[in-house]
């Protein structure tokens, strides 16, 4: 029923790249955005990737100050994200609110061990407790979502699929007659994104940055995500971005285990922290092989880490293979 | 008390390699022992490590068929050790008899998961439950030791620790009359026993062979010590000491994590093992660095431990330096 009143989600089919004019796509979803929402007033989430980046530029085009463009500070992110982020779009002209809920996403995430409930308790404060209390008390009845192709060709339908965005967000799917939910990449799979996205303005660096998980740092943390240990692998992952961003790998990344390791501080026994660090050769994510790293940089791995991240005593390189290895831990 | 009566333990003065004459030392320790035992009965516990190998030899030189040789499988060594040491002491004229106690270490090991009480747990059913009770029901009265300087340089004095191993044995010190300790390697560190060891018999490789910890594969397994997990542990060790055997380096070694970590067989998620391979370049133990394996050997490490060791999706290298790191990881 609210699917059928949306007019960009109508024409599932797919625009390839090769059959994508993207001045063309962008004139015509602006036009489209704009008539849907009219005087009204639009809303999206921001979490700084390419999908939700070329969203927010196309949101911006159509509807101006009728857009309220929200980065949701889950805690989980990589240094310095919400600024980067906050700026980038400064510069661009978009004004991007950021939302310090730091405190409910580490509150939903206190205990939790299992990697798959872990995912769930983040979905859910986002949707539920975050972005839904977001929407439910703003005016906007217009909701502006970065869905991709490639995000919907495992679910059965569309109607059922934007059915349970309402439920996540805390809406009664009976009641949401009031909202409406605007995909205008519906068509599109990365690199017609990617297209749209450096035609509509946005710089190339941000296409170009390694993939990085939904969960963010909590997908990086084995065991129970708290503050302390996020921000043990956050330092880590600092340390490994710079080391290894003209690596020309397809991945890299940094992982706290939970298991501790006998070390040595001040000559006495410490019984510290392992960081683990994977850096894969891929084409797709499919298949994957660690990337050979020259020796000396392993070791500059190791030593930069162990001297300066607090409580860390080993650091480890992945050299298994996808399959039967997976580019993230957890 | 005890010690005084000890002719082996009083010149404590340390015979350096320098001023070893390896054919007259043996001459003399093996005439100190058989004057010592007479008529009597010795016994020995062989582990296959250097020092316990150098006292079974004089003790067989000295006494023969008077010496009982024991070898306590405690489960936790590496693939075929024990028949191993059996095969290579039967060459050289000596019957050992291997003593099979793996079911007192597991339920001794069971629910463990701190390392210290790991230790303490395999050093009192060595002691306590298996050879002090071989000790306790044997005829022997004389009891065949490998310590060296070196193991006695920080305990404050002999009497006390010879006092200790009778407590340990699960012998009542005052009524341990009866009971002698033998130690004739007491003088000597490490390159002057191997300097013995070659000189009554032994072959080089047993001096030349990695070392190897007192808790044996224990101290391989972060967590709880099981019979499955050593089976786990034990697999892989032979693959690492199969392709690093001609690395030339000072140590080498394969640990099995308690984190799991995801992986994917047969296209489904496979929450599995992760093994960590340690290498170390080092002269003394007391620093050490990874080594820089060519990084071919390192793909064939994780590609032949995740295709042969059941379980095990994930394998990673360590390139931490000692210290902060240390060799072994618990």
């Amino acid at each position: 029923m609210i699917n059928q009143n949306n007019p960009i989600f109508k024409p599932m089919k797919e625009i390839t790249p090769d059959n994508l004019n993207a001045a063309q796509f962008i004139a015509e979803k602006t036009r489209v955005i704009k008539a849907a929402v009219g005087e009204g007033v639009a809303i999206n989430a921001l979490s700084g990737g390419v999908d939700s980046s070329v969203v927010t530029m196309l949101g911006h085009k159509a509807l101006g100050k009728q857009l309220r463009t929200v980065f949701i500070e889950n805690g989980l992110m990589r240094e310095g994200e919400a600024g980067r982020v906050q700026e980038l779009f400064h510069s661009l002209g978009v004004e991007v609110e950021v939302v310090d809920a730091r405190r409910e996403f580490f509150a939903a995430l206190r205990g939790i061990n299992d990697p798959e409930e872990k995912r769930e308790a983040i979905t859910r404060t986002f949707y539920r407790e975050v972005f839904g209390r977001i929407v439910r008390e703003s005016k906007a009845s217009f909701l502006l979502q970065g869905t991709i192709l490639t995000d919907i060709d495992e679910t059965v339908a569309g109607i059922k699929r934007q059915h349970n965005v309402f439920e996540q967000l805390g809406i009664d799917p009976q009641e949401a007659f009031g909202y409406r939910i605007l995909e205008p990449l519906i068509q599109l799979r990365k690199e017609g994104v990617r297209k749209v996205g450096a035609a509509v303005g946005l710089p190339a660096e941000l296409f170009t940055r390694i993939p990085f998980p939904g969960p963010a740092l909590a997908a990086r943390v084995i065991g129970e995500v708290t503050p302390e240990r996020i921000e043990t692998v956050r330092q880590a992952t600092v340390i490994v971005e710079k080391l290894l961003k003209n690596s020309g790998a397809f991945q890299y990344l940094a992982i706290l285990h939970l298991d501790r390791v006998t070390g040595m501080r001040d000559g006495k026994r410490d019984f510290g922290l392992q960081i683990e660090v994977r850096c894969w050769d891929s084409r797709d994510a499919r298949q994957a092989t660690p990337t050979a790293l020259p020796f000396e940089l392993l070791r500059q791995l190791g030593d930069e880490i162990t001297a300066t991240v607090p409580g860390v005593v080993s650091v480890t390189y992945n050299i298994a293979s996808k399959p039967p290895s997976t580019i993230e831990a957890i």
